[in-house]
């Protein structure tokens, strides 16, 4: 009956932020591991972290490493790792560098934490949870990636100021990949139940779907240097929370799916209910015609950047 | 019966997380303010965090701005904003410079928001308050310093760790002016009630509080480049929480003392109660011979920082 | 910047469990009030409660009483007096019987906050809100009743057992009166936003639906003697949070109707928007045939509750 | 990885009262258990508790049940069943019958949960964690009484209410047995880390002292009918969680002493460290010579008790 223990791969903001949710929730003892050049920031961040405990309330080891034997017997690993795409990278060179991140760092937690559930968020987070669950060996449902709570996250925050409303009533609903291949199913998404199609006109819809789908980038504009962390860290903690807790929540993630969808090994956001065991089950549901041929799309983009992988 | 809305001036790292975290609490609607060159980027973070609501569960408008006519009838200010000591600087023109930077921020405070309170975290944080003081005209319950909780809770998370206990059962008190100056009040400070003198050898809390005292250059010295931020928010929010809900904690904080503890026309870290008004009250202790000699140097450090305001 | 003040009429058990979880909550102090010849026990249970507090970790002044006088500017003010039917009493002498208990009740409320508003609990709820609504003389947003949060929580409750599912994904609608006159609009309420309908066998659904028409009443079979107060406090303190931190949340409350949904000065279960104003907006939506014979079924029902009144 | 199971004996208030507070903090799933002939308001209770979980944002499966093998691998048991003293009863009748009721419910308890951690409010609670120690032939550090948390929650409560002060800086400790027999140790209680003894003047003080020793009898008579569960049900709950989340709280609790401050074969309350093994240590104090006389006495009244035992 001791503490779960959890590790985040990567200390940059999303992994920091992470870090510092999962310690907030009491979720379980924290270990963040990152490169050993940036062994000291990132012991730095955590006693940092640390140090909030007294007063925001939360008992929780903190600890930075660089050596992944700190991480052993993890119960869920969350990895952030990776490099963003700089000027003049190629799309297919950052899908290389980031492939071959996740490769070494899925090495050494199948190593040290061979039961472990690992949530995926590094980008093309597609073809990087594929990586993963590739070069784990791990069942397809311990390998899991994000990107549908947190996009549905930007939609609910949009909708939810559109309204003047509690975000807390607001649902959405996606499918797909992430960013420009999201397939958000609008038919899906409600404010207290009523479908937003009924409050929202169409065209004020679009722009809200539109703007979703490039949430990411518009952080990525404002912010001038670096990208968005505090919604993606809360995306990932929820998830996390599901996986450590039990909850089955119904949450999209990123699922390896073997038929469902009429598509075949290839990982894709979809609905699931996330509980101890991962993904629990991918729900399937009936698409229109015009979902089809989004999701279509959307699984053509993906298949596009797995075919860069090596 | 609407909400409370609080402004934070700055949005480097303690200004977004204290913004942040203040927001998950849902103590008010908050507002970032920086300068034009950061506009954007203050949006930038404003608008993640926002999107972290959904996922989080707590409703705020978070906003980012240059302007400080978005800031008007704030209940609560906090200022964040500040240069950091970089290489070459001495210690009197980081004074001199933020002492300007708080002049300037406090005559926009007062214009739009006169009748709040305001919380001050910049360093060197004695001067800096007693210079928003004396610029902003307010009473002086109305102006209060943060250091105390901080290093407070820098001390209790080292106890903490040296007995392996929970950080909620381990109380810390400190005096005096923050950092080299803190005048740790060992014999005020427990675990569960027990006088950490009984539970700690000596040497052992002698060399925690040694610790504590050079607690931010720790943090420094391990990020190498930039300084404490989640342990820092954290404690101003404490105090706003206290503020804004009337909780009439008993805080150490940065109050302005006429007579107090032997010392007239200076800000120290004293006990406080902090409520409503502010600071409700400054509580007087006892202090032994030590503890008398060590807050006169606190308190001839803070007055050698003074003399360099202009 | 003061602590919120809600009073609680009724030390009953779910007046008494109403206090606990407002206090909980940090939402305000909190006055129970209660008859004369209750004023100890009244007194006990608020005191019973803050002791609770230090362990809890809120701050909330919880006090009982039988003097109105000590609920002076309450920002909101919760009724749950009224007695139960007991066996030998007709339904029309309980509406007598409670219909005397509010106007008692509403003329002190009144009298010592004259700016509040109410929430009314009491049984039969829409007839019990609409004489508060008169006795009172308010404007009709600042008078509402309670019964749809609980009955769609009971919905969300059987649904979430039935699929397996965290209760935090399943949501519910309902419109009508309480209990038997109770309109689900199963075509508004999913799991993870999917519509029950394509998860839960039409049997099934019809079955949920009628467990929980009876939800209250299966409650009472059990516990033998006294009804549900858990999830009925836990109702009322979700529609007291929007009200006083302002989230303009969209929940099922009764409003007064005038013309909304073609009904005309009556009390019924709508769809409303709750915000610092109470009732901010009633939301219609458009109805099936369906749909709108069974309101029409539970107006009628409502309207031979209010003929009973004097 | 699956949820922590959580067993409550006994349904009564206090028993309902802990197992929602266990709910809502989503420590694990409740099963709540009591004699056949209380099954169904058994059941009534936690289907309410149940329906509250959608509003109050908690999963957890509580349920009602006679039947201990559905308590089966519990991780942890709360006793809270027995008799309260009626009109007419001796003091030595009560002890034998909940003696009975101890060592019937501990051996179902050790049946079906072997390795599982025992907690016990039951009164007289010295004694009768005692006989569940004997009864259920765990270790020691498994079998844990309740009694100081509450007291010094009181003692907090009265405290804050002299200071005008929160209750989260206030800190109390309590030595020896509950109620008359309590030994508060008000030279290690703050307020705010600062010794009450110098806010408070010492027939204040006194008196605080006096209405805390009988604090339970205080709302015992308020109430007319019935004894206290608000901060009696937030107590074991504290210590609940201390467990659960190996927390390592240092907390007044009911411990087995074996020499521990000169004692031998008693249970009795002492400063202990609380973790996922149950008590991890008792914490001995050096004691004035009237605290030990103190103690001493305690302790005489304690074996009085349990030379009443079969």
């Amino acid at each position: 009956m001791s503490r779960k223990k959890i590790t985040v791969v990567g200390a940059g903001f999303t992994g920091a932020t992470t870090a510092f949710l999962l310690a907030q929730k009491e979720l379980g003892d924290v270990v963040i591991v990152d490169i050993p050049q940036a062994e000291n920031p990132t012991k730095g961040k955590a006693l940092d972290m640390a140090e909030a405990g007294p007063v925001q309330g939360f008992d929780a080891n903190i600890s930075g490493t660089s050596d992944y034997a700190e991480t052993a017997q993890s119960d869920l690993v969350i990895i952030t790792a990776g490099v963003a795409r700089k000027p003049g990278m190629s799309r297919d060179d950052l899908v290389q560098i980031n492939q071959k991140v996740m490769k070494s760092v899925t090495q050494e937690i199948v190593k040290y934490s061979p039961n472990t559930t690992i949530i995926v968020l590094t980008n093309p987070v597609d073809a990087m949870t594929y990586t993963v669950f590739k070069e784990s060996g791990f069942p397809k449902h311990r390998v899991i990636g994000q990107s549908g709570v947190l996009d549905s996250a930007r939609f609910r925050t949009f909708v939810a100021k559109e309204l003047n409303l509690s975000v807390k009533d607001i649902t959405g609903f996606v499918l797909g990949g992430h960013g420009d291949d999201m397939v958000p199913l609008v038919r899906y998404s409600y404010a207290g139940g009523i479908p937003l199609e009924t409050l929202i006109p169409q065209d004020r819809l679009e722009a809200i779907v539109a703007r979703t789908r490039t949430g990411g980038g518009e952080i990525v504009n404002l912010l001038g240097n670096g990208s968005a962390y505090y919604a993606p860290a809360a995306s990932i903690v929820e998830m996390a929370e599901a996986i450590l807790k039990d909850q089955r929540r119904v949450l999209p993630t990123i699922a390896y799916l073997e038929g469902e969808y009429g598509f075949e090994g290839i990982y894709l956001g979809v609905p699931t209910i996330i509980g101890a065991n991962g993904i629990e089950q991918i729900i399937e549901l009936n698409l229109t015609e015009d979902e089809k041929a989004a999701l279509s799309k959307s699984v053509d983009s993906v298949r596009q950047v797995m075919d860069v992988l090596n």
